[in-house]
């Protein structure tokens, strides 16, 4: 059922490309199909795939895999009195000194533009009781709306207590956000926003929206509204230690990172840039943290100029450790607070700003961009002007001192962090190959102990069964933490791609249909992210073949050689042309970039029917093969392997480039059973068995007993085509 | 050799889009990749394949395939004196009063941007002596230069005189048309064009590109300066009578499309438009002309208004029955040069125009905005103004009448017929299956006929070979012309995409190496369009290799189901992806859209490597499927079938659209001697029997005697594989 409604988001073909799809910029958007705006809101910039999970977990506490029903009941029913009372005490402050808006707009987002977020920033979740991963609640003086899209519009109805308009995103009539402040306002009135919450390049996209009816976005720098009538209720910000990466499983030291940062800075003729993205920051300086749930992230900003780096963090979670490790890349620290200040004293030093606009949030670029204005004025005036965050609000249409957009101070430019992060060094890369053989040996023992605790009629749940997948996986060496929310779908559950089961109501794990597991780990050397599907009992006729051609179109996009330079949506047409054929597809994208013990979706790649980035597939990027098929109320599946970009040797070189293709991390048979053998081609069956008989020399050493009987009798060949 | 430089003019990869490719622009500029100004010039803004061919023919002859080698002796030797005295003359014109220029910019275009043009409009060619289909000439006071790419370097080299500098396009640090011009003059100069031979775009880039140093793009509306020279050795301009396209091959009649038109005029809220280019005109009012080679088109505008319908065209042309049957819809007539006249009269009026700026000239477009912005002073002023062709000097930088661009008399927009007249009717496809099928068995004399011949040594050059095809496809019924310059090219010849026989020095077909051969016909109910590759003797193991992998990328191609809405870009990967597996690939398109008894590269759909095109394949198209892949100075290999775009009966419709695939057009033994079956999966070597089985069943019937012996021998199956 819920499928269906997803269904209903979307425009009648996926072969539309978004209007607000824009190449170059990272990663892209999912779902951002049919409503612009609202969906920018509702979306983060980063890649979105089949799983965007709302972060559930208190970050001070151990992570775990487990669902979150607990978490919701005490959003909805905790502290904080009813929802009016919200509405309330948050209308009182629009006429508050000094703030003076007409309307408040509350997106997901963190300041960073992070895919899972910590508790305290959920600040939608709390001002309105739903807690779908995507949603943007606009207040004005007399009416309160929730935007949400169709894979939340049930889960929406329920939670939004009476005050709440639920706008059904993507259905026809439903306005965006700007456009519906642009009808329910007069003309002329003044939309707050947190900046801190809006890339720049979102804002700048608002600003124009509202200013059809005159309308002025209003930069409310002072405090986030929503924190102001939260107060004592509002969870603590995560507090745990950040800690060293290995070098051995960096490959590269912070100070050489540095060093290339600085050439490129050099190179685009800038003398600093402000690193916002968690993971770059993460990933620059060989560090990790647990501020949120499945990334190992920790918040803070990253300042590199020629001279000199500092990072904007809370001093408590710096350790001895990591304090000797930055000192000896000449890294200073700042408490998380100063980047304002900062940003403030760079322009003062006449800095030219390397900045991100799709990922920088707009209270940096404006407060350095009006900065940078009055600094010039000063010069010209001999008077010394002062700004700084709590002491102002600022208008984004001032008159007086026009912000310097992409003037002789700033330059917008993709983050040269993307790119480099993506391509993985040797050393990563023998992370990523050792994590996924680890991953391997714990999913063999996981599905020997599922399939006969099926057999067993066990009667264990989705949520269960996810439970236990991360007790195997955290018996491995250095687990972390699981990478994403575990989509553990059985049957019609398996249909809905963005699939989340609530241990009180979800289903049972039999054997009367297919089940999909899609998880994924941490591990301190590696990221994994895999999906299989299978079937404890007798697979139907059409489930096998949609299963085989789901098969074919990973088999297709695993064995692909391409050019360099060759974009990642020129290949998707290879995982979906077996689909094709008997009028079948998926609606969603077949690959994604994925962090080297990082964030499981990364840019600047992807593989997708988008065709909106243009970012080449290059040697050292890792990305998923995940194509799928969904029965709506019946089934679904998917299979995925991670892959690493690796150059083919082949007996040719036209056009004297070279010719790339993909090294295999995943390790994990695929279900013989769901195959229909009839269909498979020579080269596909070799394929098959070729990848079993590998999967069982790598993994088989890793496990034991059940374990690695379960893992012989299922990487057995399949019969070679007698045609 | 050649081909080399070809190579030598790309960037190092095919697969970056060139800086100047548009989305939404009907057709593409092929060789547009790397030089991007010059070679707007260089090559018209309609699709250009492997076959940019100069139209040689006189167009009052009847048109042959005969090469051209008398025409360029007469070009470089014939009347209008030494190269000098042309120059001489040409400077002479720039101080004429109401002239004033410095420089003069000649294109190889006509005022319709036409593929094939007629004799008395190869003004580039007059001037400079030069012949090769894709060049653009720039004179300024002392200095003359001429601009082509790789494919022409040497000819080139050898017909240009001492005073031209040649511009070798796509080297590395040769300048751009209009970066030279802003080098070689002084800062602020004039620079004129003949604003017919420029579409409004091309002008409007050239414009802003030379403004860079001031210099100002003057649009010369009195005459040609080239024509003033050329005087009485100008060929006259083509006088061969226009015929009607019968109702049966063209399956909707003048009125309905007419109304059609009219109906998107209204949608668009526009009043009027100006069809220019001329397979548009020919198809809106089912005439077909014979005004330049290849193309049954005639010179012509027309302007069509909710009411009515008017021709422009020289009315020695209009027979009795094209008055009657253009009487009938309406459509009055008036003479090809009133079009300046109406063109004021519409604006006079008050007109809205829809107008493609990719396609209809500055000059029409420019004459327009500045009446209609005249006109409005007029209304203010109640002053009346006066303008004309002949008549005055237009500065497209003037300052008291700024052009009305895009404004409220202007909607700038793809051209509607574009479309219309790319989705073929039923009689329309119903036209084009027979003519393929007699093109098919004058293919099928032809070779057996060639087969013969190169077995008993006749020594035949490829271009005797190229008239004897000529000769069989004349004997078919309704054979009007070819419909492109036959390429023709042995061995290494045949690794010159664009390669055109020169009867002087071209080689012997032998039975030592390939034989490429790219040809097709105009027949009075469709367009054919066939490249077949064979060796007459023991191919190597290498081209038995590369042709097979060819075939496997065509059979891709030729299988794939897809759903509506599919760009053809999407699918020009699966053409590829069996060259890429052994690091190989070709540097052209895949498919081009061809018309029904009409040009035989049309828009807006291609399959491309080249992204910017997002048309998605459409029920009705016809396209080209013609993988290749070239070896330098060794051998060329190229299968192209025409395909028609059907819809596919899957049995599901995901997503609940219609999923589309193809049907072949063209029935053609491919030669199985080339095929390395061990290559071929058991699914392509089942496609290439049922195909082969096909083209006996369909084609054996119309031939006879040797010609059927030779069908049988060349349809036989191929073993299926035993692996």
């Amino acid at each position: 059922m819920e499928a269906a409604t997803i269904a209903a988001t979307y425009p009648v073909s996926p072969f539309f490309g978004s209007p607000h799809s824009r190449p170059y910029v990272r990663g892209f958007r999912c779902f951002g199909l049919s409503i612009p705006l609202s969906r920018l809101f509702a979306a983060s910039m980063k890649y979105r795939d089949h799983r965007r999970q709302v972060a559930t977990r208190s970050s001070g506490e151990r992570i775990t895999a487990q669902p979150s029903s607990e978490l919701r009941r005490k959003n909805t029913g905790g502290i904080g009195g009813s929802e009016d009372e919200k509405l309330r005490s948050l209308r009182a402050l629009f006429s508050r000194p000094g703030i003076g808006i007409d309307a408040y707009i509350i997106p997901s987002q963190d300041a960073h533009q992070s895919e899972f977020i910590a508790e305290c920033f959920m600040r939608r979740t709390y001002l309105t009781g739903f807690d779908g991963s995507a949603g943007t609640a606009v207040v004005t003086k007399d009416k309160a709306a929730l935007w949400t899209d169709g894979r939340y519009f049930l889960q929406a109805e329920k939670q939004l207590g009476r005050d709440w308009i639920l706008m059904r995103s993507g259905n026809i009539g439903v306005p965006t956000t700007t456009e519906w402040l642009n009808e329910v306002l007069p003309s002329g009135c003044k939309i707050g926003v947190d900046p801190f919450l809006f890339s720049y390049d979102t804002a700048e996209e608002m600003k124009a929206a509202v200013s059809k009816n005159n309308h002025e976005l209003v930069f409310v720098y002072d405090c986030n509204l929503v924190d102001e009538i939260w107060r004592e209720s509002r969870p603590k910000p995560p507090f745990k230690p950040i800690r060293v990466h290995d070098i051995k499983y960096a490959g590269v030291d912070v100070s050489s990172k540095l060093s290339t940062l600085r050439s490129e800075l050099i190179e685009a003729s800038c003398t600093a840039t402000v690193i916002s993205m968690l993971d770059e920051v993460a990933w620059l300086l060989n560090l990790r943290g647990s501020d949120v749930p499945h990334s190992p992230v920790f918040y803070s900003y990253l300042v590199v100029s020629y001279t000199s780096a500092t990072l904007f963090v809370d001093a408590n979670k710096v350790t001895e450790e990591v304090l000797v490790h930055l000192s000896k890349a000449g890294v200073q620290l700042r408490p998380y607070e100063a980047i304002l200040s900062e940003i403030e004293s760079l322009s003062d030093q006449g800095a030219k700003l390397l900045l991100d606009p799709s990922t920088v949030n707009a209270a940096i670029v404006n407060l350095f961009n009006s900065a940078s204005n009055r600094h010039l004025h000063r010069s010209e005036n001999k008077v010394k002007g002062n700004i700084g965050r709590g002491t102002h609000l600022e208008s984004t249409t001032q008159k007086d001192a026009p912000v310097q957009v992409n003037g002789h101070n700033t330059l917008f430019k993709i983050s040269p962090i993307s790119l480099s992060k993506a391509l993985k060094n040797e050393a990563e890369i023998k992370g990523m190959r050792n994590a996924h053989l680890r991953d391997a040996a714990a999913l063999a023992e996981f599905w020997a102990w599922l399939e006969d605790a099926v057999h067993k009629n066990m009667n264990l749940t989705e949520a269960e069964v996810a439970q236990k997948l991360l007790e195997f996986r955290r018996k491995q060496f250095g687990f972390i933490d699981t990478s994403f929310e575990t989509i553990s779908g059985y049957g019609a559950n398996g249909a809905i791609i963005h699939y989340r089961s609530n241990p009180d109501s979800c289903s049972i794990v039999g054997d009367k249909n297919l089940f999909l597991l899609d998880s994924g780990g941490q591990y301190v050397d590696g990221t994994t992210d895999i999906t299989r599907t299978v079937h404890f009992g007798d697979p139907t006729a059409r489930q096998k073949e949609c299963f085989t051609r789901v098969l074919q179109g990973h088999i297709a996009l695993d064995q692909a050689i391409f050019p360099e330079r060759t974009p990642g949506f020129v290949l998707d047409v290879l995982a979906r042309s077996s689909l094709w054929k008997i009028g079948l597809d998926y609606r969603h994208g077949t690959g994604h970039g994925v962090g080297a013990a990082l964030n499981v979706h990364e840019g600047p790649q992807s593989i997708s029917f988008r065709y909106g980035n243009m970012i080449a597939l290059q040697m050292g990027m890792i990305v998923s093969n995940e194509p799928g098929y969904y029965e709506d109320h019946s089934f679904g599946i998917r299979i995925e392997n991670l892959l690493h970009v690796k150059e083919e040797k082949v007996p040719n070189n036209f056009g004297g480039i070279r010719y790339l293709g993909f090294e295999r991390l995943t390790f994990v048979p695929i279900q013989s059973k769901l195959v229909d053998c009839s269909l498979l081609s020579f080269a596909e069956t070799k394929w098959y068995n070729e990848y079993h008989s590998e999967v069982w020399e790598k993994v088989s050493p890793l496990v034991e007993g059940a374990a690695q009987e379960w893992l012989w009798k299922n990487t057995r060949p399949l019969p070679l085509p007698q045609q």
